[in-house]
């Protein structure tokens, strides 16, 4: 990968880094594309990274099927797919971690203690491996797109983080490779996720800026529907997730599924059809 | 500096890093002469982190001294010293760091909590900063070297780490910035280190290999200095600086003067004149 990526350099080319784990959705193809414009190289990590998953979450049955998701990157312009393995990226004994403090270990970072933790070695990893100009990440996993960005500037990477919009469904669930788990009633009952976002942004746009006031509504459409539980539902500021701000975030779980969703409050909202 | 290296790359040059605290002595020079032996061009960094210096210790009257370590490198061959404030190194409120665990807990680990964690993460911000083939460090910081080396290679930096003997006065006392600190009385007291070296060397040379009887000796002689205070003196696994092994390392305070000195018993011991 890196000789592939030192021939590139040596011709003047820039080049552009989506890491994935894989079941590539419209999410995922989007950050693909704005790679492409953005970028005279565009590669594709696929990766599913045991560091970032607790015990007993679903780091077993996580879908994995690179055959579809290679043919997904067709026609996209992706010069390379690249799919270590884990003995590749972990092998046995390696103990080397990177933490970016406090922004790790409040909401998502509290509910999956070590998880932002494998997510920054495992970035920090494929950032030397491929050695990018750009990195693109989705604002769905927004806490992961701050940790990711400070990690980027606090190393002196010189790489920039770019963060792209979620894509949601026509109903407005947020496309995650985790709704595939989703029955159809849990499916109908993840709507849950994006109303309760809608609810708190048209308060926010009637003038409501009490986070307090705003995070009750979250909390109260989240609690109306009997298949969701929430894990937390905060309005907060996108610097740090833990001060008040117009950031709401949110984590539910439908079923045995782990959902999260957010919206900067006031900004275009996706609008359902 | 990034970009000085940029050029230097679209040349097709190779690029040595040397990394200091400054107070540059002869040990470190012979890093830069090994650096500028391997390498199209030689970079030097010179930052007294204050990262790696716990509570209590020497961070505030470290010697610094810039003007006498730019002479000190004339006509060795370097191209750039890199000497970055704290400020650009550690912006307020920066929470991004590296460990590596298990390795960076024993030994000087222990006696030093957060030292290598402050080690690791400069030195990757270094990495990424100046972007190296090789980087060079010391043997006298055996564990420093060993904790570095780990971390370079599970990052997947690509980047080759150099570790280079220990350079000694001729009465044997290893060089190190320290040594500045020590009056006449515990100059002379200092030289108990390497002396309990070459007493556990000749004891491994002559067929002992209980590492437990080779600490012994060390302790042994290292109690008969009454200005020396002892911190530890083991013989480990260079690998994991825990099991038993033939790594003889110590640290020992002579006065308010905390020194290391470390020797791998059996290979060649630079001899007393």
């Amino acid at each position: 990968m890196r000789d592939l990526v030192a021939g590139w350099r040596r011709a003047g080319r820039s080049v552009g880094l989506v890491p994935t784990m894989g079941a590539l959705h419209a999410g995922h193809l989007s950050l693909v594309r704005a790679a492409a414009e953005e970028n005279d190289q565009v590669v594709v990590s696929i990766f599913v990274n045991p560091l970032q998953f607790g015990p007993g979450e679903d780091f077993e049955r996580y879908p994995r099927d690179f055959d579809r998701d290679r043919s997904a990157l067709d026609g996209l312009g992706v010069e390379a797919v690249f799919a270590p393995r884990v003995e590749e990226m972990f092998p046995a004994g390696s103990t080397t971690r990177i933490r970016v403090g406090g922004l790790d270990e409040v909401l998502e970072g509290a509910f999956r203690p070590g998880h932002f933790e494998g997510v920054a070695t495992v970035v920090t990893k494929l950032f030397w491996a491929v050695g990018p100009d750009r990195a693109y990440f989705g604002q769905k996993d927004a806490q992961q797109a701050a940790v990711v960005t400070r990690l980027a500037a606090e190393l002196n990477t010189g790489i920039e983080i770019r963060v792209c919009p979620i894509v949601r469904e026509p109903d407005g669930v947020a496309l995650s490779s985790r709704n595939a788990y989703l029955s159809n009633a849990e499916r109908q009952a993840a709507t849950v996720l994006s109303r309760a976002l809608r609810r708190a942004d048209e308060a926010y746009r009637a003038g409501q800026r009490d986070s307090k006031v705003l995070r009750a509504l979250l909390q109260a459409e989240l609690a109306a529907e009997p298949l969701a539980r929430t894990d937390y539902a905060e309005v907060v500021d996108p610097a740090d997730f833990l001060s008040p701000g117009r950031l709401a975030v949110l984590a539910v779980r439908i079923g045995s599924t782990r959902l999260i969703d957010n919206h900067l409050l006031g900004d275009r909202f996706q609008p359902l059809p």
